[in-house]
């Protein structure tokens, strides 16, 4: 069996978020599976020299206005969130607690991250609420808020997030498949191109 | 009428390149037209805070690599030009004059300067090289070479890139259809389902 795609973001990115309402369903019409590896972008903007986007002169203003078009025509619930951007660690942490455990868990877990960020927002770098989510889907609270301050967790992000910029990554989202690397929710269907013909 | 969908681009950007070759046939089966302005992106550059990809850690590496497999998917005649990135001001005044006296011309000299710097790897910052692709489209050599030189058609292509940015233009290639932007070759498909649905 082929190696999941490998689908690497930030819970504070809005491109990631709309690639993550889409990205399991073309890859797995595809025969294939998808790895859900949430990372610090924080850090890999560090190594690339990025800034977050909002914070750049005239690249700021589209984006914003570009999230706003893309969640139209893709009809997905979206309101740009207040704080913007965050550091998404609690849950980041808390994600690779429960994908030691059950990965479709993790993976629902990830999917109501986004969905609390983005089209509820909430405050997605407050433990608390990092915690709320969770209890929603049946995880028990305690277990996780304490797996969010365990440096176990805490240093399996980090791991997780330097192997990925060691790998070249270097933005969110951020696709791998069978090595080869696709930058940006406008790049599925490159992903799926490259999946089709088994690259090119 | 409609207004014509407008193509910002700079001569020495492989993506707009990439972009040149699709755009009039994409948007011309919609029934409008595509007008061609080539703008200074260095300005645009320092307007923005952003700096050249290939002089990104990380993103460089991965750009390159991206330019190659579009051009191997796209089978379009590409190889990566040394030097790279150059200030492509020659072709670009001279496209601006050409622009003036005839517009098919124009549009016909920068597909050629396109070609030259990317298929041919001809170094278009060059004036003589300008003027040697104006000849073969049998435009006058000593009377390009003047325009390219002149304080007109320099203050023409400053007031061209001046407007772009004034107007949100940060990158290239960079459309606008209807007063709406679009930044990047990736987002094509963007653009012809703007057009489509007369935006949305």
């Amino acid at each position: 069996m082929s190696a999941p795609v490998e689908f690497f973001f930030d819970f504070a990115s809005p491109y990631a978020y709309f690639a993550s309402l889409e990205i399991d369903s073309l890859v797995e019409r595809l025969g294939r599976q998808v790895a859900w590896k949430p990372i610090m972008i924080g850090s890999a903007f560090k190594a690339s020299g990025n800034v977050p986007l909002v914070d750049q002169p005239l690249k700021g203003a589209y984006s914003r206005r570009d999230w706003d078009r893309l969640a139209r025509l893709m009809d997905a619930p979206y309101s740009f969130p207040d704080p913007f951007p965050v550091a998404s660690l609690p849950p980041s942490r808390a994600y690779w607690w429960l994908a030691s455990r059950d990965a479709d868990l993790a993976k629902a877990y990830a999917m109501a991250v986004f969905h609390a960020y983005f089209a509820e927002n909430r405050d997605i770098s407050k433990l608390e609420v990092a915690a709320d989510i969770g209890v929603l889907l049946g995880v028990d609270r305690a277990e996780l808020e304490a797996a969010a301050q365990d440096s176990v967790w805490k240093g399996r992000l980090k791991d997780e997030t330097e192997a990925a910029i060691a790998r070249g990554v270097f933005g969110a989202p951020f696709f791998m498949v069978d090595g080869e690397g696709f930058w940006g929710s406008d790049r599925l269907w490159m992903v799926q191109a490259w999946l089709e013909k088994g690259g090119w």
